[in-house]
């Protein structure tokens, strides 16, 4: 427990770790539009996340927010579903879908219960006004709100991770990202953070579940929030 | 109410407003360090913040947290009081005082109020990590938490005011700034912001009574934040 006992803030990754975004689109795709594969649909919006914040990345294009991001391959994908009929402001309210993900059963219990004991912080790519809409709307119990609309960086970029340490003026181990990705973890742990991962087999749907194998690397690994508030004492 | 009917977010001014800056440092000194004038001690703390931040505002300093703000003014005034002898690690806790101020007693009622139709944020000056461990301290139940630290820029400049409304994609019309001083109001008021002005009349202590007569400009005037709510019938 010794590495543990000087953690202050825990940092948490939202899609898939917090909120069931898989789930959420489904759900509002097939009650929206009955006719479109809403799984496929889903899995489609997503695959085009880590490209689109790559072209952010590497300057192809400028700083922007993952809103912009969501609608340019929203359009991309709509076509292919049968979808391209869409106007203006149908793509707006189903754009704002991530805005209104559901989260994990065990999220918000979990939260209140890690919330007593330690400063937690969202540290996700989704932009600021996208976190605070879905924190109001699923009450999650966020002490701050923290994204990489405030470091102009997305992860896996260091200014992430050791933003969070600087704006707690706290050293990086006594930050822990908590997340159900492990790359998103391991670039963390090279910034000196420590690390939980939590198991989401369900992530992509229970057509498509995930490995969840646990990784000795990390400080702690727990099948969901209630379990990790446990490991932790709270 | 037709021009208050579209407003989404309440965005806080924090020090004087919603927290009682003079009296919890004047209760701190004078625990810590009886043999000071706390009134004056409080009273100079704060005098060297406006020139402070002008120093950064200016490009005279580059950017800088208030955290660091108020450790180079502490350093400044800790002599004239007497205490020049202070280490560092006492001055470090000291300077922490404003990571530790008390809300007024309305604050937390009425901003859980508030909370039920609005947005709430703070937009403050202090620095992300002074707010949220303020208001882990004093219970205020922020969705957000906005700082000039996110937008690079310290009130009252543009960036700020306008920023929140970017932040949550709105017009400024649909931002309303909560705060006990004209001056922050009337700039948010040129960004097209909706404002409230509340009462704060002992901000500077009961020695040092505040003239909180009604600007007509201002959207809302009101007492404390459980009138603002009543007003905006939450």
């Amino acid at each position: 427990m010794t590495e543990r006992a000087d953690i202050r803030v825990l940092a948490f990754d939202i899609f898939g770790t917090v909120v069931d975004w898989h789930g959420s689109i489904v759900r509002e795709v097939h009650a929206l539009y009955p006719q479109v594969d809403a799984d496929a649909f889903a899995l489609a919006w997503r695959a085009g996340y880590q490209p689109a914040m790559q072209r952010v990345r590497s300057g192809q294009q400028g700083w922007t927010r993952i809103d912009e991001l969501h609608r340019q391959i929203l359009d991309d994908i709509l076509p292919r579903f049968g979808l391209g009929h869409l106007d203006d402001e149908a793509r707006r309210h189903l754009n704002r879908v991530w805005h209104r993900l559901d989260a994990w059963p065990d999220s918000v219990a979990g939260l209140h219960r890690l919330k007593s004991r330690f400063v937690i912080t969202s540290l996700s790519n989704g932009n600021i006004g996208l976190l605070t809409n879905m924190a109001k709307r699923a009450g999650l119990p966020w002490d701050c709100v923290l994204s990489a609309e405030v470091f102009r960086a997305y992860k896996p970029d260091p200014r992430t991770y050791l933003g969070v340490a600087e704006t707690f003026d706290l050293a990086p181990s006594q930050v822990m990202l908590v997340a159900a990705h492990q790359d998103d973890l391991a670039a963390a742990r090279a910034c000196g953070l420590a690390t939980a991962y939590i198991e989401r087999p369900l992530e992509f749907g229970a057509a498509h579940v995930k490995d969840v194998s646990p990784d000795p690397a990390n400080t702690l690994h727990a099948r969901d929030l209630l379990e990790l508030a446990d490991r932790l004492g709270c």
